[in-house]
């Protein structure tokens, strides 16, 4: 019986998803929490074979063999990780999960989301749903405003590479799954101070977390 | 544009797939068809890696996480050689393909075989659908009969152990796959000598080879 609670954060490029994700470590690990920070793909020892093969052979694959050894990697890491981990009561901390697979490649990418969301409850199962979702929205000039000079020569990578309007369509897919989902996605103006955002989400923690355990979610 | 052909052979444990697959190969290399065999997992570079990922950790992984990983090897296949193939006029045999899927962990597995029929259709796309499956139809006893005493002590592998009822389950797999697919899966009597099953497939096959020919498949 799950007793734990799963929260993933969520955003595009620039969104400061990587200083949310430190700042709410700290926070749980000085609140005293039992809890787990995860990344897929990986955290498990099948789980680094497919990431060798999603890193190595990136360039040998589509974006479908991608999706299907992405969700091979994430129904491998929900059984030995995170469904243990939740059934110990600790809280698991998903830096991306599936929406991230649901905006990247079906709302921007060229594969159907349907498929992609039939694959992935079929991986996940029941057990694995977030309780809350994360998702820092900024527009794609604000993200890359919010980098330095050298970063924006440095850190083009593939993804960055593709410009305003794929980040336009990550955006919008990503609004459009709030949407849909309005009671497990929050979604956070990532344009204020990375204090402000951090009180936000810890305040959306704290209530959405008391109310799983009371059994109100 | 798909000019090929391709044709797959499925069937239970003792079924004589194996000898069946062998005439077959020679019928065609003496007949002069541009041909290939191929088999899953494996037979690319990728698929090979996560043929070793499912040989090694075998026991390690549930039957989701392995029939992504099948799934994911499958989808690199038909992407990098059996459309390809099929493309260039090829006649691309399979050793097996998504009919054993939909059986051993659908029918006789725990897998919800609509998840894995959707699953599937996103895996192999419109262009990899078999023009043509030969199912070699035996029942359990009579399989076990076919092999030696000394083969019936030695090969005793995983799947075999299993024992009569999950034959069974197999065996009614497949007999409802052809039922749902007539037009697909030829279901051949494999009591028969491998002489007279030869003489049977190598009929049909030559029949549906022509009328894909003629474009009235």
């Amino acid at each position: 019986m799950k007793k734990g609670f799963l929260i993933s954060f969520e955003g595009g490029e620039g969104c400061g998803k990587s200083t949310q994700l430190k700042k709410f470590a700290i926070f749980l690990e000085e609140e005293g929490f039992d809890f787990l920070i995860t990344r897929e793909p990986g955290g498990t020892e099948v789980g680094e074979k497919i990431r060798n093969i999603l890193l190595h052979d990136k360039a040998a694959l589509s974006s479908k063999t991608e999706f299907l050894l992405f969700s091979a990697s994430r129904c491998k890491l929900i059984e030995e990780v995170i469904i243990p981990a939740l059934n110990e009561g600790k809280i698991v901390v998903l830096d991306r999960y599936f929406d991230s697979s649901y905006t990247y490649q079906g709302y921007a990418g060229n594969l159907n989301l349907q498929d992609l969301q039939t694959i992935t409850n079929f991986a996940i199962g029941d057990d694995a749903q977030p309780d809350l979702t994360v998702l820092l929205d900024l527009s794609y000039e604000e993200g890359f405003q919010r980098k330095s000079a050298d970063e924006r020569l440095k850190n083009l990578d593939r993804i960055e590479q593709k410009g305003k309007e794929y980040h336009d369509k990550v955006r919008a897919g990503y609004l459009q799954l709030a949407k849909d989902n309005p009671r497990r996605i929050f979604v956070v103006d990532a344009t204020k101070t990375q204090d402000e955002i951090f009180e936000i989400v810890k305040f959306e923690f704290k209530k959405r977390y008391q109310n799983c355990q009371n059994g109100t979610k």
